[in-house]
């Protein structure tokens, strides 16, 4: 999916909302556990209940990898059953030299065909670049993360009057285009991104953290929406898990419902 | 495994050498193809040839995610494969937040039961900090990488007159023990490897980059080697595809047995 028909599916759907499938099997509803994939048929009924109101959804790695290859098959299953006019992000965060970011590039763009894959630059330039030559794929860097962690390193105060996360934000930017990369940036820091969306006008932002984490959906849209939109919002707990009861999906498509509504609301004030 | 036990294996098999499984299926002998899992039985006689002149086998994931499920299921046939008093790294530089990190850590010390895991430390302590609390496991962290790129980011000037990579080890020194936790040090930077020695002088060290990258052994150890050794020496290609025929498992042999006779006698300099 290229950059021009992912603006045209947040324009026509009114939302940028991404639903992460971070589906623990120790948090799906308890009456899932008889179906023989409990957490395919987990994500299929999410699925099913979000998709008018989501343009994008990220399946979490660590979820699927942690129940060995039943995750992994599980994590296939979903993946084919996401419509195809509706962005996949594999959330990743690999980062590994160049033959092995190769194989990583295999793995989230070809036996896994999703269109979409996290890195982690701490390598440098060789282990991002194969990610970047295949057509219509984006390569999703890790910029300003959400977490506590981000300011151990990310805030590091560089010579040259920096912190190491805009250094690298502006570095990685050379690498890609805006048609092949995009940035992974933390809600929770809605006041650094203003900065940040200054450095990098027309790259996609995708941002983790509004909802659970505590970041604010209209702070964040005032700070770093362009105008082409320009941002991809996540939020997993807060719609996958808003029930946990065999009224889940229903309770899913309700939050996932109410959030779209307020993109809309926001959007309204660039594109009316 | 603890760093008393792997001490005791380094001394006794006078060598600190990690063969590293990077099984490519593109690249094992042709004849293997005809097994039912070719890169299992291509491991499997890697192993049986390697298995007296090593200290540790690393299983680069990546080589196996990008076979999917089936890949998955030689990883996991071939670690059960390894025999237990060898030290078994999963080398698959993940990193996240705390909630997923736990999910990643369950991967690599439950549903596989490696005895350590590869990380990257971009998004801090709360990334790292669940990989510490499984006792006998490690976290090994990147510090100094071997390629390239590293120059990109980790060579980064702080405003403390440092590089950022000694900043990002002597952080994360602080969160773990020297039982818990290793660093990736490059070897194709032996120049830098003394001063990062003088920094962390206990931990174990994983060098990559001796052989196909181009760095000395003799350089290295000397440059790195504590009173108890305490590095674990990484050689993948050379060892693996010495020999693409069906005399591959004895070429592997020789060229593994050759590098625990250079590393015997370095050892002996210092344990004479």
């Amino acid at each position: 999916m290229n950059k021009k028909e992912l603006t045209a599916n947040i324009l026509s759907k009114q939302s940028f909302l991404c639903v992460g499938l971070d589906s623990d099997i120790d948090k799906i509803p308890k009456h899932l556990l008889s179906y023989p994939d409990p957490v395919f048929e987990f994500n299929r009924q999410i699925i099913d209940a979000t998709k008018d109101s989501s343009i994008s959804y990220k399946i979490n790695t660590a979820f699927y990898e942690s129940r060995g290859t039943k995750g992994w098959d599980t994590m296939e299953r979903t993946l084919h059953y996401i419509p195809k006019n509706i962005l996949t992000i594999a959330d990743a965060k690999r980062g590994d030299i160049g033959n092995t970011a190769n194989h990583y590039a295999r793995t989230f763009f070809q036996t896994l065909p999703f269109d979409a894959v996290t890195l982690s630059p701490y390598m440098g330039e060789d282990s991002i670049r194969p990610f970047l030559e295949f057509e219509g794929k984006w390569a999703i860097l890790l910029g300003l993360t959400s977490n506590p962690g981000a300011t151990d390193f990310q805030f590091i105060q560089t010579a040259d009057g920096q912190k190491v996360y805009q250094e690298v934000i502006r570095k990685c930017a050379t690498w890609g285009t805006v048609d092949n990369m995009m940035f992974v940036t933390g809600a929770t820091r809605a006041e650094l991104l203003k900065d940040l969306r200054a450095m990098i006008p027309n790259h996609f932002l995708l941002v983790p953290g509004v909802g659970a984490q505590g970041g604010s959906l209209e702070q964040t849209y005032e700070a770093a929406a362009n105008d082409a939109i320009g941002m991809i919002i996540n939020s997993s707990r807060d719609i996958i898990f808003a029930d946990s009861t065999e009224n889940f999906a229903e309770a899913a498509r309700t939050r996932a419902l109410a959030v779209q509504k307020q993109m809309a609301g926001l959007m309204s004030r660039i594109t009316a």
